[in-house]
This record gives C-alpha cells, sequence and structure tokens, in this order.
C-alpha cells in the first residue's frame, strides 16, 4: 500500500452515488442514444447563460485584455466586492461593504473557508437531513463532526424541537440551505424565527457564539412568487455562502462569494478567519474575469421559467400517477416518495424505462428519490409512460 | 474573543511580508506618482498574455456559447488533460495519458491538493531555503511539518549531504521549485541526480516511499538556452505541480495542473489521493473556460524576452556598482546579497530611493534581498540611479 492519505485515497476512490448514475447514464446514452435515456441525476442548469454573462466578457476582452487577467487581492476586486455588498443592501436592506465579502471559486469554495474558518478539532456542525452529501466530507475535512438532524417525515420541513435537543456544547455551526437539494424546500420566516430562537438560546447557555452558515446557491430559484427571507434579519451571527454557479448557469467556472453578515460579532475578524482558511486551502482568488462580469450581472438570472414549466409539469403528472410528493418552492429538484420500501430498489428499477434517479439514502434520508428536473422539457414528455408504467407497477392507489 | 480557529485566524489577520510592501507602494504611488516608485515586490507577470489566450476564449464563446461554462468532471475535461498529457510526452518523453493530469485552480491549488494527498497527520516535508513562504502555510493546513534545508551560501543551490542528513523516517515528501522563487537558479540534472540517490537511498532505509514534489510554474521562463530537466527522467515518485499563471500571463484565472508521473508505484491510487484532497478542500473543477483553452496554448508563452532583457539590464548595472549576485537562469526573480548585515535594513534604506525590495527573512534565509524583475523596463532604468546611490552609501568595494 502506497503512503498515502487513507481518507483522501477513499474519497477519490469512492466517487458520489450522484456521478456514479450519471456514468451509468453515460454508458446509456452511448448504446441506446441520448433521447432515449431519461437523466434525472445531476443538478446542472439546462438553460444557457443570461446574455449579460458573455457579452461582459467579450466587453472585457476587448476593453482590458492584459489586466483582467492579472491577480486580485485574495478576498477579490474591491469594485467588484463593492457591488455585492451595495446590491445585497439595496435587495435586503442589510448594510454591508466590499469588506463583508470574500469572492470565492463557487459553492464549494465558500463552504469550505467558512468551516475551516470557524472549526477547530472535535467541533460539530448541525444540519439538516436530507442534505447536500458534500457537506459530510467539508466538515469532516475541516476537522469537524457532521451532527444529522432529520426533517419532519411529512413536509421535510425543519423540525425546531428536535433541532433544539441536537445543540450541545460543542456546536460551532448550523448550516441551512434554503431553497434546499434535494427537497426544493424553501425555510420560511416562522422557521426562521424558530431556528433563531433556538441559536440564541443555546449561545446563551453555553456561553459562545454558534454560526449559522446559510448555504443559498439556489436563492433566485424559486417559482409562483414565492420568497426566499434573507437569513441574517433573522439572525446575526450569519455567513451567507453563495455561488452564481446556478443562477447564471455557469456551474464550471466557479465563481461565487462569502457575505460575512455586518451584524456578526467582530465580522472583521471573522472575515480575517474566512481569508486565512481560504489562503490555506490553496485559494489565492476567484477567477479574476469571471469576478468582473458579477457587477454585471448582480440580480439577472437565466430563464428560469423552464424549470418553473418543468416542475409543474412533473408535479401534476407524477401526482396523477398517485405518487406523493411535495410540490417544491425552488431549486430545481423534486423530492418523491418511493413506492417501494427500498428507494434503491425503485431506482433499480426505474432503469428499466431508461429513467435515472438518485436514492435519498445520498442525503442521509430513505425512502425517497430525488429528480433533478433541470433539463430539456421534451424529456420529461418521453420519461412520463415511464413514470406512469412504474406506479401501475407498485400499484400505487390514487 | 470570538470561537474561531485561532490559525485561520492568524493566518489571515498577518497578510505576508510581500503584500505589505506591495501596500505600501500603493500608497508612495498614490503620493507621489506611480512612475517615480520603484517597485520590485510583487512576481505579478508584467507583460501581456500571448494571443493565443484571448483569441481562443473569444472563439470559444462564439463556438460553444452555453457547453464551454458547464461543470467538467473534477479532473478536468478529459481532452483537456489529454493534450497536457500528450505535450509532456512530446516535450519531455514520458508516458501519460489523460488518466495522469489532474487541471487545477493554479499553482497553490495543485500544490494543496498533492500535500493534502501525500500527508498523514506529524509527516514530515523538506524544502530547500529560500523557499517561497506559503510552502509553510500549505504544509502546515494539510497536517504536516515543515522541515527547511538551507541551499549553500555560495550559489544557493541545493546541498545534497544537508539534504541527506535532514531526510527522517517522518519525511512524506520533498518540494523542489525549479527555476527558483526567490533565486532564479535553475536545478542542474547533476543535482537532480543527487537529490534522486539521497531519496532513493533514504527510502530503501526507511521502507516507505519519499514522494517528489516538483512545483515548476516557471518552467518555460528560462534564459541564454538553458534547459529545464524533466525531474521525472531522475527520479519516479514524482509529482508535478504546474501553473501556468507565468507562462500565460494569466495569474488572476487560476489554472495550473497536476501531473502525477506514470512511474509512481501505484500511481492510480495517488491519483485517486489527489482527486479526494482536491475534493475535501472544496475545488469542484478548474474553471471551465480556461481548461478549454489549454489545448490551444501549450507550449506557448508570453514574451519572455522582456524579462531576459530586465535581467540582463540588472544584473549588468548592479554588478557594475559592486553588488553581489549569481545571473539567475530562470523565472524573474534575482536574489542580491544585503549590502546591510540586516537585510531589512537595507530595504529600509532603499525606500528612500522609493525603491521596494523583499528582504529574504521572509523565505527562511537571511541577508539578501529579492529583486522580481517582471516589470515595465523603463522603470529599472529610472530605479538604476538609487540602486548607485545606495552602494555608495554602504561603500561596497567592487
Amino acid at each position: 500500500m502506497i503512503p498515502v492519505n487513507e481518507k483522501m485515497l477513499g474519497l477519490g476512490e469512492k466517487s458520489s452515488a450522484i456521478r456514479e448514475i450519471f456514468e451509468y447514464g453515460n454508458k446509456r446514452r452511448a448504446e441506446i442514444g441520448a433521447e432515449n435515456v431519461f437523466d434525472f441525476s445531476l443538478g446542472n442548469p439546462s438553460v444557457p447563460a443570461p446574455m449579460c454573462v458573455n457579452e461582459t466578457l467579450v466587453k472585457l476582452l476587448e476593453k482590458e485584455p492584459d489586466s483582467v487577467h492579472a491577480y486580485t487581492s485574495g478576498p477579490g476586486d474591491r469594485n467588484v466586492r463593492a457591488s455585492v455588498a451595495e446590491y445585497l443592501n439595496k435587495t435586503f436592506g442589510s448594510e454591508m461593504t466590499y469588506e463583508n465579502i470574500y469572492m470565492t471559486c463557487g459553492a464549494a469554495a465558500s463552504l469550505t473557508s467558512t468551516l475551516n474558518a470557524v472549526i477547530n478539532g472535535g467541533d460539530e456542525v448541525i444540519v439538516f437531513a436530507p442534505f447536500f452529501p458534500e457537506y459530510r466530507v467539508f466538515i469532516e475535512k475541516a476537522g469537524g463532526e457532521l451532527v444529522a438532524v432529520k426533517c419532519r417525515e411529512d413536509d421535510l420541513t425543519i423540525d425546531a424541537r428536535r433541532f433544539e435537543e441536537s445543540v450541545t456544547e460543542k456546536t460551532k455551526a448550523v448550516i441551512i440551505n434554503s431553497p434546499n437539494n434535494p427537497t426544493g424546500v424553501v425555510i420560511s420566516e416562522k422557521q426562521l424565527r424558530d431556528i433563531s430562537g433556538v441559536l440564541k438560546r443555546k449561545s446563551a447557555e453555553y456561553g459562545h457564539i454558534i454560526y449559522l452558515i446559510s448555504d443559498e446557491p439556489y436563492r433566485e430559484l424559486v417559482y409562483g412568487g414565492v420568497k426566499v427571507p434573507f437569513v441574517p434579519d433573522f439572525y446575526g451571527e450569519t455567513i451567507i455562502c453563495y455561488s452564481f454557479s446556478k443562477s447564471l448557469s455557469l456551474p464550471g467556472e466557479r465563481i461565487g462569494y462569502i457575505a460575512v453578515c455586518e451584524k456578526a460579532t467582530e465580522w472583521k475578524r471573522l472575515f480575517s478567519a474566512v481569508c486565512g482558511a481560504a489562503r490555506s486551502l490553496g485559494f489565492v482568488c476567484a477567477p479574476s474575469i469571471f469576478q468582473k462580469i458579477v457587477p454585471e450581472c448582480l440580480g439577472k438570472t437565466s430563464d428560469i421559467s423552464v424549470y418553473e414549466k418543468n416542475r409543474n409539469t412533473l408535479v401534476g403528472a407524477l401526482t396523477e400517477y398517485g405518487y406523493k410528493l411535495a410540490s417544491p418552492d425552488g431549486a430545481f429538484y423534486l423530492f418523491l416518495k418511493s413506492p417501494d420500501i427500498s428507494a434503491a430498489a425503485f431506482c433499480e428499477r426505474a432503469k428499466k424505462y431508461e429513467i435515472l434517479l438518485v436514492p435519498s439514502d445520498s442525503f442521509g434520508f430513505d425512502g425517497y428519490v430525488r429528480i433533478a428536473y433541470c433539463v430539456n422539457p421534451g424529456m420529461i414528455d418521453r420519461a412520463l409512460p415511464g413514470f406512469r408504467a412504474l406506479a401501475e407497477e407498485y400499484k400505487i392507489k390514487k
């Protein structure tokens, strides 16, 4: 055995369940043609980036062909950071400046930089199941321990009582993700007040701050007029982890930010810890030309009406076939109750109809499947007969 | 005190010595005009990116306006990885495929992903002083301990005997950096044979592999026909950490790669450990559009004749004034023996002439200053009278 780090080797050898399904899809696409495979496995935006992205890129290459590629400071270009702060202030009434904003290489970098900034060895970080599986990887690499608190079975929302019981003296931070991957649930104002109440009581009880890390790459992806509450309005000790991957459909380019809330205690020191963590992980600066498109693209999104239409088609048809699911308010995921006791068995059977789904145990929650509906609408139409046939096989009662 | 990670806070609050000098330069530029400040502090490429960079970017935005921004797999786009392998094979006679190449967000990411892949808590990593100061940050964050081995005082090359004495049972890896920052020294074939000999003897003695990490962002920046030997030709257990920041003058865009040598024992597992480490640090993929310019830009460089001219001007003039320095073969740094016992005092005195230099203690080596000559040639001409006056103040004997 070569003398590498076993834990890193394990992470590298065991690709995520989602990736495995995607690879199976690639095999089937090669075998029977892409149009015959109904792959709902990956959260890869299916609509193109808004015009502002490529237009601004071309403009920058014309106007600043050299300086646009230069280093920025670690936290990012000052004007870019100021534009993000200004946008947040205008939209949510916060009072941030460029000093609160750290530009990152996307959501994962936002999370790892934040977690490594706040975690000391042995600290616990609470997440709500179902949760994005990489949370475990990021928390454990930062020296922390993941504590999962299950959401309610009925509506997949956070159970405040169960949450309160799970906070211990070792709890350093709590991650929330709204709109949620994999459920699409948006955390309500009422729920945020409950979460904040728990955190305030427990911080007082244990005599130290518990940070709230708000992972919100899907913030703008909401449908039917739903509003995503601004988390710092409910709890001051909040760090927002944002990414433009989904809202601007540029997941490969790695651009996002961390907003260290101005209401956080000694937020400048907290910000410095984020700087130190990002530096030690090897993030020198976020890609400079993608930083510089941000001021032109803030508040804009890809054409998310496509996702809304997909959601409505799927929710309508699947409900008609007898499946149990809540209509998700946001993101581009749908969390379907598995008609089979084993979600894995249901996913296997769905493959007969070339339908690829992710079983929910990947998200720390049994008995469901995730359907990523950021896909071509035509694919949904072609997949529906398969979903109907599956419902009949399982004799689901309507 | 807020409950953040103290070590990360320390790293965030204490910016590097180099950055501090650069900030002082910004202040002076604002006060007396940029043309009157002779700032040799930063290794920021002063010549523009070669045409292939922006041309390929525009072409990609025209041809694949949407798919160019999509996720690639963690290790990168397969065609891009294959092109890097092919380039290395053609240039150096290696036998790599895409499976040996991991595309990264630049040199720092290459290093942190590699170090986190191989280090287990308490392992030692040997570096040669003077060394790039971030090595310490990266090694310690990965759970390792930095062991510095001083280069020879006379020619700043590696002292193989001193190196051999410093290898212990805990030595997991050795970092070399050629052409070197801060000295410009290129490690010769003879020296690589010596290093390899030490590593082979010590690996056998301790019964485990010692990895050689070759940090080579300056590989193409060599002058006067000097060749940089290909490290895996001398030692199989080699991991190359590369960046396009310097060769293509796009340091802000964060694009580089790791090449896990095909001669390394169980290199596929070593590669997997790199994948796992990068994933856990928050690197999802290298910026996709910058990955995709790589095949068009491999083997090309910015106009490095500017750096060579700068080097020749500076070496000629400073030698004439009586300063002691070796003519560097590569990179864009010159390591000058301080005429003052205290390099810091010399740097302070140089500020009188608006000359900004970095004292060598930042690099773990006393008594020198680093001159980054990736600057506008006119600035060198304007700075020379100051260097001459300083030599006179110190009564340097010619």
